[in-house]
């Protein structure tokens, strides 16, 4: 049975049991911004149901103009007012060798990429970065309510990281 | 109870039954590209289990800059062959006033936003642009299994688009 195969028949027993529809708009107003990590299952992790809160998740679960976008957008007009950054341990992100990547991707496919590809060194410390460019964007409407935490591969456990969480100017809001 | 209180709650049951570690590397070799709509559970949807497949989710899962580093990294790092595109019914970046979006926020933060906003106006045909675009990056070295398809938010049924899915070149590969 090829993936998809198998992603067809799993969804026909999901059909059977669906208990949607949902509102379009999250019920919780909150938008969870986190890593595509396999490990990373936000429905289990966070005890979400179906139509509670908007979820974007790139590699390593930056803070990315795209990432921007999205949430300009869910704020704007689909209700949200809260967002949470959740970074995990055993990230692939963490050490990534960025100029390595472009220098692999040049040589192979005779250009350079057009995006960067930005690691970092420390998850609690990208963390405070994540929620500080959050709260610095001029195109959000709702930058009160940011957080931001670490999620455990090992034991499925989040913490939220609040020391050091500051504003822009370096004062909590 | 505010909402990361609730979070931290559901998460406390999530560990006690947790069923994890899984392996870094995704098991199925499949990453998901979908929306970032509170109303698609993709765990549920696909029958997912951890550690199964990379997911990268934005608004509208479009095939942006942001989405094409992701991948990137997931095939050449972390052992993805295959990808599979979900855009999904009612989604609000049907028909999606681009221009209006950054006039509006231009005017209420004072400049424009560094990123583009863009919006689509038919499914089916979104997601053949999608795999399209997957196809031509010349980033990604496994573009032969590239898949799209649409969720139904009523019924949260998965129909594969498979007709006149084309690579660059207009033959399918």
């Amino acid at each position: 049975m090829s993936e998809m195969e198998h992603f067809a028949a799993a969804n026909q027993g999901f059909v059977a049991g669906y208990g949607g529809p949902a509102e379009k708009n999250p019920r919780r107003h909150v938008t969870v911004i986190a890593c595509m990590d396999a490990r990373l299952d936000l429905f289990g992790a966070l005890g979400l149901d179906l139509g509670e809160v908007h979820l974007l998740r790139n590699g390593g679960g930056l803070v990315t103009d795209d990432v921007l976008r999205s949430l300009a957008i869910s704020q704007r007009y689909l209700g949200t007012r809260e967002v949470l950054v959740v970074h995990h341990t055993d990230c692939g992100m963490l050490g990534f060798d960025d100029a390595g990547f472009r220098a692999e991707l040049a040589a192979e496919s005779g250009r350079p990429p057009t995006w960067d590809v930005p690691g970092f060194r420390d998850i609690e410390a990208q963390v405070r970065e994540s929620v500080a460019t959050l709260r610095a964007c001029p195109w959000l409407p709702h930058r009160d309510d940011i957080h931001g935490a670490v999620y455990d591969v090992r034991t499925g456990k989040l913490a939220e990281v609040l020391a050091e969480v500051t504003g822009p100017s370096g004062t909590k809001p």
